[in-house]
């Protein structure tokens, strides 16, 4: 029996969601060059240089962004059995509040009719195993944008009548103040209610100063932004989850953490030893009432994490952070990141990952296998 | 035969540094409250917060930032034999140029008599081994905000002629705009050039902006900033050094990172893969040099790392990453994290990092024993 593999950190910009994407002029935005060359996407501020000529801001954004067929060629590529599709970066997180629930369940519809089309047309009799075609599944948008949190409650709980919706996926600012914002509260109740699982993922990075200022930022292209902005700016929003009380409040959330947990893994230990000493909280004699619980037992109880990470030392961190593989999973984080060179080769960002994954876990039996789809399989219910 | 511990983490605030810092208004500055009690050092921009009393901003400083016999008193009981001290951040960075350079000569000659007072007491005959006794070594300060960067490089050479000195620390500015900036060229050059050792610490953290703004960065004391800001300004720093070619043209140079590193361990290969994925690149079709070392290989030839990182899953991190442990250097962090309880104590920020170690190396052999002490002697060379 051929391995079942699940790819469950793989975006899509639907079809809809470009048009509305080329509409715009300010970030996110895509443009089409006057040349006919590939068009351009600028989804980050740090993208969007006035010392750039437009025709090429940005990343070039071909039809593997949109098109479902091109990520299933890539799935046959790399021997991927099941992707949980989700929408790129930055969601919806841009709209007025008036246009945020249209768009939420318009995208949510658009995925749930593109999973069961590829489904139905791969395994008409529904006669087959998991790992004997490519099938979708996916998480879907929420409208955080839209004038109350009573609307993303309301999707929330509409995307479990959804037959491929398995969670969903959201940036790290929330209704607009960070995930420690107590306004969020009825969203964590919904998502722990329904047993949804949430993808976390970042998307607005750092600011430039982090990196000392824009020049530096731009010296070195989207390196210092995507390699550390993007693991920092999770590691921060699951941090403020935690001082906040969240997985106090809501002890049975789960939470998918995009590359590894950013972050997390490596720095839990300090995190901890940090609320240990800090005089501000209760715990301490101070007023502010801190988290109840400890990181540790967050990491091995609400947190997932995905094997998109590049290297056995994150991944080493990962699993000992999480007290074993079984919530690690494999992820492709297409279509960005693909190859510099011929289309058409295996893509170094996926086949770095499954190297990794192997050499890890190579004296530990079936570890792997768990992490490169059984794991999935199960903790998403994918059948 | 005891077991030989050194700490090559451990910083102090010398009697003439406090003295200089009782008479400043800025950050960093050290203000005595009228009612008599505990000195308070306010050292973080966030730290200077015009809504608190001056009484209670900052942290409370008592003898141990700067009297030494705190500290020996510290390490027998936590076991260490041996300490490798420096001086605390904000350094000299925060001084006019032309003080820098007298205080710079001061504060390194301080730090070389204290550890010849101590050792000399210590070992009067200098018959006792390294294990038997209390010593001390230094790593010196630098005048970085002097007119030229010739001053530091003669301070950097005439270091070399103190013998309890044993390298540098130095913060993530540098001149001023960072370590990926090229007029410290001269300096690396005289680093690589005496063979000191480069212990680079992070101090400035990262802008409020980063975890939400002032309001919630401070909503949890000095959590956010110390266990996120710290790590992250190390990781980010040294990125810039990796991606501006500095340890192409100093292959030599010798870098001990703070915190095991930040979090770099962990996001080495994510690193990695944006760079070869980054079209800016020269090696990519870009106009921008770009690196021509890898992350692993200066991780596994430039880079020492301490284990001050509380918790196996970065210390698992740490030693797969620098393909070995032989780099991998205990510290304490003292006086930072004191208990809050009773000041005769075990500190738990010290006995955490212990048993950490144990922990992670407990099926290695003799590999705890050269993390504790054995690799900093024979790196160092301290005897």
């Amino acid at each position: 029996m051929p391995p079942l593999i699940v790819d469950i950190h793989t975006h899509v910009y639907p079809p809809s969601y470009m048009h509305m994407l080329r509409a715009r002029k300010t970030v996110p935005y895509v443009h089409d060059p006057a040349n006919n060359a590939t068009p351009r996407l600028i989804i980050l501020s740090s993208d969007d240089d006035p010392s750039i000529p437009v025709d090429q801001r940005g990343r070039p954004v071909d039809s593997s962004y949109s098109d479902i067929n091109v990520k299933l060629a890539f799935m046959r590529r790399h021997g991927i059995n099941c992707s949980v599709i989700s929408l790129a970066n930055p969601w919806l997180d841009f709209l007025e509040p008036d246009e945020a629930q249209t768009w939420a369940e318009r995208i949510n519809d658009d995925l749930e009719a593109t999973c069961a089309r590829v489904n139905n047309d791969a395994d008409p009799n529904k006669t087959k195993a998991l790992h004997e075609k490519e099938t979708l599944f996916a998480f879907g948008a929420l409208p955080l944008s839209a004038p109350s949190p009573d609307i993303v409650v309301n999707e929330i709980r509409r995307l479990k009548s959804l037959p491929h919706l398995r969670g969903v996926i959201m940036g790290t600012t929330g209704l607009g103040k960070g995930l420690d914002d107590s306004r969020l509260d009825p969203v964590w109740e919904a998502l722990q209610d329904t047993e949804s699982m949430l993808f976390l993922h970042p998307h607005y990075g750092l600011p430039d100063e982090a990196f000392g200022g824009p020049e530096a930022t731009n010296r070195y292209g989207h390196v210092l932004p995507l390699a550390l902005g993007f693991p920092l700016e999770t590691t921060i929003a699951v941090t403020r989850m935690l001082l906040a009380g969240v997985f106090d409040r809501f002890p049975r959330l789960k939470i998918l953490l995009a590359h590894s947990g950013g972050t997390l893994p490596f720095l839990a230990g300090r995190i901890e030893s940090c609320i240990l000493h800090e005089r501000k909280f209760m715990a301490n004699g101070g007023d502010v009432p801190g988290p109840q619980r400890s990181v540790w037992d967050v990491l091995s109880t609400n947190i997932y994490l995905d094997a998109v990470v590049y290297g056995t030392a994150g991944l080493k961190a990962a699993v000992t952070a999480a007290g074993g593989s079984d919530r690690l999973l494999f992820g492709t984080d297409h279509p960005f990141f693909p190859p510099l060179g011929k289309d058409d080769e295996e893509w170094p960002s996926v086949t770095t990952n499954y190297k990794a994954i192997h050499k890890a876990f190579e004296s530990e039996g079936d570890t792997a296998a768990g992490v490169l789809g059984g794991n999935a399989a199960r903790i998403l219910n994918l059948k």
